[in-house]
């Protein structure tokens, strides 16, 4: 968490941890807060402030979302993230040996395709801006689980999706908040019932301080975009193949994040790779924390028909807005150093 | 929030920010961490740790419940929280004048029984156990919204319903942080979905910084519990029937919490009363904030069948753990200024 959002959150703690939905004149304040904040998302969106509903976060959001769609028809790309793939009742659309949707299996009819922005493994970015003008001709509605995407990468054109979910903790801001924007200032909601806060679509005390940090985060965060590039990253795979050759970078021609990068190592199990270099210090994930199961089993590479063995090898590392060339360059450092005792 | 539960976030945020379902040390020290936090509050509720789902607060441990029990049959009492009463598909148990649960009402068969431990809006307490035991006979599954009791009261005995409902900013903890105990270590549960979490029962990156503030709040409040009545409650009411004989205090023979009272007073619309005692300092309520619509359209009265003139002159007072009998006194006169100021 930044130091800025928790910054934020204290002061919010502190001075506006009154109930927003109250009348009195403290409420009032907090209420108004809450309203700002609101704003200051929509203005980082780029969608208006009253399509925003604030969530306990981006699985929240998703479950939300595929509960308003219940029966109707959905489509999702064969890459989303366990939150969408899972409550949503919907045929998948492949992806492309590059990671990125096939356009070409976009949908005639749907009530709603949902593709994320970009991907939670491999980084790849999807082209969503493509995705949705073509699902806008086919009237059908778009939604963008863009919960890697932003603090990654500018946002301010996302809001144009029909719905579009996010994560505070993605960037910098609180864990257990999120948010859902929906397609109309007007739209009715009921997932979660039973008081009026959110403009009646999402019962529950607001939890103020964790939404102003929230904000706070994303405009901290979205100043430092245009300084952040790939290069830190990129040495630290030239580096790898120094002493790894054969390492695979997953969709390593397509448009990714800067910050993440998915390898198949050439040999050993991954969860051995990953005890041996949190002993060195450093943290690495061998797939998705929120994988249905246990870590390790790629989605993607599962999407990509991959074979099951490199399933086993596959290693994900993600930096930071702060992560330093060093630090990526002694990562590298480390792998050569578990490699040899691997090896042994 | 009390300043052990802030305390006890700062901490968890500085040292334990990382993902608990991750592999790396750091996650795995996260995830012990929230493993003794469950166990912690498992031994204040009185249950085992493994029947504790973590939510973001006690609106979504109710939507969840009766999402769960789908189209099964219910009951609920008849001034329940509007977080039961609108997800629940469910008969209403009557209430008895005194505001208690009619227990000739209680049903011979249903699947399950919804009776909160302590209401809202007029404190009144429930006889939960008493229920629940009825409920045991019947072979019908019992829930407790505590989520007024906790924290006012013991809670060491509560972890005997078959469900259990509680929201950590009503003790001291953060907003966004709630529990929800289920009837069986085992029992599978599916409302947020995606993500092993909550041992596969509640998807969604953990909040440990929130838990952890939760559950350091509980402990500290229920130290205290023991020094705590309703001496300063009681000295208020007795000072503002000195100029106000006819005030009426709501189910004031029940058994009620200690710190909160719900009045009907003589004349002048309770928005008014409300407005003047804001600019005054002190921070009333005219019903509950999560009540369907504007608030002021108490659900117990509605229960009891009180006049509509009435409903608008009710108002709530609740004190903390430290307000002091000069606080309530300073209202008490407060509000014969107020009083003053309104009869002219």
């Amino acid at each position: 968490m930044c130091a800025a959002a928790q910054e934020a959150w204290l002061k919010a703690n502190r001075n506006h941890w009154y109930n927003a939905s109250s009348l009195y004149k403290e409420a009032a304040a907090t209420s108004q807060h809450l309203d700002a904040a609101r704003e200051r998302l929509a203005e980082l969106l780029g969608c208006d402030a009253m399509r925003i509903v604030f969530t306990s976060g981006a699985t929240e959001a998703n479950n939300s979302l595929f509960s308003h769609f219940g029966d109707k028809r959905c489509h999702i790309s064969a890459i989303e993230h366990p939150s969408v793939r899972v409550p949503a009742r919907a045929e998948a659309i492949p992806v492309s040996a590059d990671g990125i949707l096939d356009m070409n299996h976009l949908p005639l009819q749907s009530d709603l395709v949902s593709v994320m922005a970009a991907n939670n493994e491999s980084g790849v970015i999807q082209p969503w801006k493509q995705i949705m003008k073509t699902c806008r001709d086919r009237g059908i509605a778009f939604h963008s689980d863009a919960t890697q995407w932003i603090g990654k990468l500018e946002a301010s054109e996302l809001g144009q999706c029909d719905y579009l979910s996010g994560s505070a903790h993605k960037f910098g801001g609180p864990k257990g908040c999120g948010f859902l924007v929906l397609r109309d200032e007007e739209e009715s909601w009921a997932f979660l019932r039973g008081g009026p806060q959110e403009n009646r679509r999402r019962a529950g005390t607001e939890n103020y301080p964790a939404i102003e940090a929230m904000v706070t985060a994303l405009e901290h965060v979205t100043q430092r975009l245009p300084e952040m590039n790939s290069a830190h990253r990129d040495a630290f795979v030239k580096r790898v193949r120094t002493f790894l050759p054969n390492v695979e970078v997953v969709n390593e021609d397509a448009p990714r994040l800067w910050n993440t990068v998915m390898l198949v190592m050439p040999r050993h199990d991954n969860r051995r790779w990953l005890a041996r270099l949190s002993q060195a210090g450093f943290a690495v994930s061998t797939g998705s924390a929120c994988s249905s199961g246990v870590e390790g089993s790629s989605v993607v590479l599962q999407a990509l028909g991959t074979a099951p063995d490199a399933l086993k090898r596959t290693l994900r590392v993600s930096g930071g807005w702060d992560t330093t060339l060093q630090e990526w360059i002694s990562l590298a450092d480390a792998m050569r150093e578990v490699l040899s005792s691997l090896d042994r």
